[in-house]
């Protein structure tokens, strides 16, 4: 269980190694959503995404002794280079599995930020098989992108930073993949502003966590076919529980609608932000009249795009 | 003559009407460029370019009576807009002459805004008939993009904020197009920070600014082969001489640096600059010794860039 101690002491720990980073507003969003959007921009945060911030918690948690043998954890997404870049400021050997297929731009930034990369087949069995390998032969700590307390209790700290800074916030919508961004988020409402009302948003093709609040157990995705390319893991048995007492509602978005929402803040807010951000502003633009008039968070939570093909096109 | 007070009433007029900006900075782009870059943030600006400062301050110079027969401009850029955007919000009407050939994307965005747009053949001398003819028939003012003394204190507006939020800077760089940024802020730091060197950035491809200054005469570009298509332009009679006296450095870049540095601003801190802005980042990273360690401004003139190609392959 989680506690409001534990929402804390993420604040405390994280103080310092990550960004408060801005939240921004834009008025013509405002009009055509027909809501007050306050954007928490986490595509700001150190490598660019809020997973810095259950990264950095969790690494601050490990006692002398584990902290010496280092971290290990298997992804390749902003996790790895979340781990990578907290484990190298504070000092700890990060390893990182990620498999054979990935990007190469990916491996490269987790380099770049001092992490040891780890090949291994592009299965999540081989993945975890290789995660377990490294933990036994180096003694060093596994950490999950999601299904950790220490790190939803991190990813908690973007929406305490955000209604701190926002003043009688009524909802605040954030994206689910795995659900370490929405359970931290809910937790931090519940213990420190229980009026905010918290909703998840989701893409219609990997519509897992959708189904699993129906349900009543984790469903999985068949297949994983979005441009939300952080949204599509499934919800882990630590995260799941803490949404099915918190979150009330999951709103769906297609694919079109998270093009146009992402194209929208690019277009008009001049930032960079990944697929996966621009669901929640798709779910508001999508269902107009239930937050007509509403003041509304939105955690914008990372702006790790692949540029090349723009970049290559020029 | 341009004097201090100019440049204190532009600061006074454009209060309200638009923003200041926010100055950004990234440790990843400073560590490889070896100096402290402060990053005045343009491309945030309303209607996405530091052209809104010089267009509110110029029509907040127009009598009453001015005001009530409108104003004119010609242009398919960022100017069209600031206008279009700036005469709405002070209650003044507009007429934008654009070549029939602009792009779609421009036109809606002055039509967005309010502007009425006169279309023209894509000569620069058809433009110039059509606004000419309209200012006739209306009796509105003429606005130019740069070669105007409200204009290019408006735009001085800009460095101003820049060097009361950083102190200490020793270096600002701006994009030379016209003329009117860099104007307006080697007069901003002449009155209140002379201690401030202004140096100048231009592409290769299109350098009539760094011949003019050689010369001393106006050059023109026989070609304006730039992906910069914000500096294709060449020097104002009333632009030139303030450069003349105030600028002693103009650096050149190539399109391959200032693709470069473009694709180091969008990924390092996630904000949309157009090619124009990379231009002063491109001189900084190709000359390295000379800014070695200082403490240096950079404008980010404006983050109007089409994406239509990027979210069309997405």
């Amino acid at each position: 269980m989680i506690t409001k101690q534990d929402l804390l002491i993420a604040q405390k720990n994280i103080f310092g190694f990550t960004h408060q980073t801005p939240v921004l507003t834009s008025s013509f969003i405002d009009s055509i959503a027909g809501c007050e959007i306050y954007f928490k921009c986490e595509n700001f945060q150190k490598m660019g995404a809020f997973k810095m911030r259950g990264a950095i918690n969790a690494i601050k948690h490990l006692t002398d002794e584990e902290r010496q043998k280092g971290v290990v954890t298997h992804s390749s997404g902003n996790f790895a280079q979340a781990v990578a870049l907290g484990a190298k400021l504070l000092g700890v050997k990060a390893y990182i599995v990620m498999p054979i297929n990935a990007p190469k731009v990916k491996k490269n930034a987790v380099l770049d930020y001092g992490g040891e990369v780890i090949d291994c087949e592009p299965t999540i069995k081989a993945r975890e098989a290789m995660a377990a390998k490294v933990q036994k032969e180096k003694g060093s700590t596994f950490l999950h992108p999601y299904n950790q307390k220490e790190v939803i209790s991190g990813q908690g700290t973007a929406a305490i930073e955000l209604f701190n800074e926002i003043e009688d916030l009524e909802i605040i919508l954030t994206p689910i993949g795995g659900g370490g961004l929405i359970s931290g988020t809910a937790l931090a409402c519940h213990f420190f502003s229980p009026n905010i009302q918290v909703i998840g948003a989701e893409p219609e093709n990997v519509d897992d966590a959708y189904r699993s609040l129906i349900s009543g157990k984790i469903e999985i995705n068949e297949i994983t076919d979005t441009i939300a390319d952080g949204l599509r893991t499934t919800l882990g048995d630590i995260t799941f529980p803490i949404i099915q007492e918190h979150i009330k509602e999951i709103l769906l978005v297609s694919e079109a609608e998270i093009k146009f929402a992402m194209k929208l803040i690019w277009e008009r807010m001049k930032i960079i932000v990944e697929p996966s951000c621009a669901v929640p502003l798709a779910a508001v633009l999508r269902n107009q009249s239930k937050f007509k008039n509403k003041k509304i968070g939105i955690i914008l939570s990372g702006g790790n795009v692949d540029l090349t093909m723009f970049f290559d096109n020029l």
